[in-house]
């Protein structure tokens, strides 16, 4: 089995590593032939070579604007191979497939999302328990099972899904959430900054999207623009009749005709929230969740879950908040809500401070 | 010094404990007598008699709609106290104050936010390191001290504002991300398991108020309706821009004209997330990232903690991801850019497989 990379960068040098790593020989190609060196340094493959045998699969991991005329290209050059790609929107790239070609054409998005690029910040471990999502329409099921598994082999979760229904999905569950995170985060560049010292978790958790790279996401959003527009209107609809339920609201007149317009719109996100899977893919599932005080210094965080380990209850999510001004952080633990009695006697008697329980529904 | 707290709920119940464990007489006093007698079996106080000694301070912790009333007959009832309130919208209370005992009012806003309520949910270390926002527009400098003492005194710290800017403040930083969260989560509603199963960290970071009580915030949201009103527009006016922007994007015919709108809104997102203050209020630091690999049973994340610790680093913050279908999670420590090589060494030495890295910037 030989593997022909085209495009060294993050995804594709990760790629090289983890197929190196399980011994498949990995030729790698990329438009610079620093960035093609650069990946064969750091072990991800072999810079190609004019004489070298063709490949059994190519994955084209270039700049989005250019995967379909990279995946063409690769049908043309390689007759007998099957050719993926890793963009992360699926149905316009398989638009421009050549049709002739297209039955060893299977597309692919692993869903290894991160901040920074190049093949300098590439890992094997990057697709390591990761839903790859395949799309394989056209294909034959030899192509698409090549395809699963090299997902499999990388260590990611395969997921076959059409194009359509893929690009549909990123846009809500990925591209919308992260075009609010940055219109909320937009609505900070002008508040003060004794306004901004009242800001929690809540505002964070609501921002942490919005640090994003504008060139990287527009162009992600051009490639899904009609979907993408079409959650957002969604989104505007909703925002439209919330806006006019709080101009209904004057509680100083004693008028309050608007308030079941926000309670319903609240409402409604309860629902969606609950439907987003938990962890490893499951159900959702209601966790308890014990608020311990924990003080700035080293070692304090470590010394808190050992103990909670040896008190012998799994941590399911975690997160940690600080306050303006003070010197001890709040970290809220999330366990099994059976358990809080249990944590909280034993965090308790070996002299940490609980600050806040609450023990799920 | 004696405290009248008038409403024993989770904050009334609160203060109740933390005045209580500092030496403070506290009266306790609810529209329930049974919810005054369970804060006083809790330890929060002790219930209110008919002959006892008028208090020096009173703190009025009831619901939203009745809080003006309650200070207007606290007022009245105790002529030499100073009264102070912790609901969390403030110029419509001040507006409804008695103008003859103004100067013996004062308004707070404990920014100590949670999911359950009641007495049976306090905790005396509720306001340990949040802020507390004290409004004191037309009271005496000694009322004021009062309040700022009383602020200390519970573990707080106080920053005072007019009651018009803590409005604006709040409706910015804590209403409409609020708002913002539900109308992404309402999205899902309708969205089917298979897409939901592509969610990632973003998409939980931008949806996780969006568990929030649905009566409490529309409550919240009356009693600063024109305020969040305002916000909601501007948010309405970028969302049309944006909108408009990815309407005239249309890859498949090379049309690319609003791409640098969708661009110019990211954008902005960066610059407004950057102005929230980093840990304990300080200016905002950029970290650095590594994301460690920790296998999902108990003990791990303490071992990974406490070697973190001997290495001599402190995490300045941190997140867990789980993704579907792996028992294996991926734990995102942020320390100081400085110390990121030291850190991958140690870790990798003691076996732990490290998944991404980012150096910050």
């Amino acid at each position: 089995m030989i593997v022909r990379i085209i495009g060294a960068g993050l995804l594709g040098a990760s790629a090289g590593l983890a197929l190196m790593a399980r011994g498949t020989e990995v030729q790698l190609e990329d438009a610079s032939p620093h960035a093609a060196g650069l990946a064969e340094d750091l072990g991800a493959g072999r810079v190609a070579q004019k004489n070298d045998p063709d490949p059994d699969l190519v994955i084209v991991a270039t700049p989005p604007d250019v995967v379909a005329d990279c995946v063409n290209d690769a049908l043309r050059r390689f007759p007998a191979a099957t050719v993926t790609d890793v963009a992360s929107v699926k149905a316009i790239i398989q638009s421009e497939i050549d049709p002739e070609s297209a039955e060893r054409y299977v597309g692919s998005h692993p869903m290894a999302g991160r901040e920074r690029s190049g093949a300098v910040s590439a890992d094997a471990d990057l697709f390591v328990g990761r839903p790859w999502v395949i799309v394989g329409s056209h294909c034959t099921p030899e192509a698409l099972s090549m395809i699963k598994l090299l997902a499999i082999d990388v260590g990611a979760i395969p997921i076959e899904m059409g194009a359509e229904a893929h690009d549909e999905a990123v846009a809500r569950v990925s591209h919308v959430p992260q075009l609010l995170s940055s219109l909320m985060a937009a609505r900070l560049v002008d508040t003060d900054a004794t306004s901004l010292s009242l800001s929690g978790q809540g505002l964070r958790d609501v921002t942490r999207l919005a640090v994003s790279d504008p060139t990287l996401w527009s162009s992600i959003i051009s490639g899904n623009s009609s979907r993408v527009a079409q959650v957002l209107r969604e989104v505007q609809a909703d925002l439209s009749t919330l806006i006019d339920s709080v101009d209904q609201i004057d509680a100083r007149a004693g008028s309050y005709a608007g308030v079941a317009g926000v309670a319903s719109i609240v409402s409604a996100g309860n629902t969606g929230v609950s439907r987003i899977p938990g962890k490893h893919g499951g159900a959702p599932v209601r966790y308890g969740f014990v608020t311990v005080l924990v003080p700035d210094k080293p070692g304090e965080l470590g010394r808190l879950f050992t103990e909670v380990g040896s008190i012998g209850i799994n941590i399911e999510d975690l997160s940690l908040e600080h306050s303006a001004g003070a010197q001890v952080g709040r970290a809220r633990l999330a366990i099994v809500p059976s358990r809080i009695g249990e944590l909280i006697d034993g965090l308790e008697s070996r002299g940490w401070v609980i600050a806040e329980t609450d023990v799920g529904e």
